[in-house]
């Protein structure tokens, strides 16, 4: 059983290695890589055991053995298939956002219903006529799915993916969808980032890391 | 100081108890509210005390109540000010989706470097053009940014921003930003919940909600 909270911060350790990385850096201690994740040092040192790596008491973490580490517990060495659901602006910005980015995160496929959109190619993915979704994530080895059309339509959308035998959804929409079990939800809630952003910009003094 | 994971948590229980007032339902158990929030029952009643209310034994907590608390913990009763910068696809996304549905949450002016946008009103936003942005924020009071452009724009940007008083930004931008202290800054990662989702669904005997 590994707790949501801590993919949530192994998956931030991969952002800030990565950038640091990205800056020449070679080396990092855990109370440095600690500050840039908000959390403390002694949650870093557990981490990192956890997916399977030590630092040095003198050095600190080797950086790029430390991102192959995160990236092989976080994909197991696989891609994974998705698809999304929607091709309007938010659709659009998350094919841009993932578009050769990721070599673990492959967007296979887009649907809308907006004819079209048939065989469009956008930001290097194919769209599709929602009405051939079941066929074409059965043919890709599509197995997440991620909605990006308006509320009331979110719900229909789950359905239909979990027909085609998806396993796991990222949930732009922001309303509670109705799955059965077994079924992986991530519910990506954009208000709570532009409230903290007001909470502790108003109160600029209260702000805690930890 | 309030820690960063209990605004996050506050901002998810806002939007648990309004999907449950909009179904109906009129109260709601600890335990109820903590299995939709995937954390344990004492979190919930040690969160809502924090925030000043308690729930009754017999009926556990009026939600109409419980949600004037909530916002007025995250609000303190003001509306906040934000400007987007970006009026590409996720700043269209961004707006669609804040338009008219927070009353606490207001976007006030949009900016892209697009002259074509300029006084173009978008989901209810009027667009100027980005070399207006010191005038507009100081006139509008706008002390929150959302920087919705593409990576190597977003320091430029953050820097026009923090020049024209903002105090606060949401970042969509994958890049870290370099700011000074006292300015606050949630970066938004959208890798994160597809990393997640990605995990899961490979482990999907592994979740675990705490």
């Amino acid at each position: 059983m590994t707790p949501k909270k801590t993919i949530e911060r192994i998956s931030l350790y991969r952002r800030i290695v990565s950038n640091l990385l990205s800056s020449g850096k070679k080396q990092a201690f855990s109370h440095e890589i600690a500050k840039l994740a908000g959390v403390k040092s002694s949650q870093i040192r557990h981490d990192f055991m956890f997916i399977g790596t030590n630092g040095r008491a003198n050095a600190g973490y080797a950086l790029t053995e430390l991102m192959g580490h995160i990236e092989e517990f976080l994909t197991g060495g696989e891609s994974d298939n998705f698809c999304i659901v929607g091709v309007g602006n938010l659709g659009r910005a998350v094919l841009a956002f993932f578009h050769a980015r990721h070599k673990n995160i492959v967007i296979k496929a887009a649907f809308d219903k907006d004819p079209a959109l048939e065989d469009k190619i956008i930001h290097g993915c194919r769209c599709y006529p929602i009405e051939k979704a079941n066929e074409i994530i059965k043919s890709e080895s599509i197995n997440i799915g991620v909605i990006a059309v308006p509320a009331e339509q979110a719900q229909g959308v789950a359905q239909i993916l979990l027909e085609a035998g998806i396993k796991g959804i990222v949930n732009f929409a922001p309303v509670p969808l109705k799955l059965r079990q077994g079924i992986f939800v991530e519910n990506v809630d954009l208000t709570m980032y532009l409230e903290k952003a007001a909470f502790f910009t108003r109160n600029s003094t209260k702000v805690s890391e930890v």
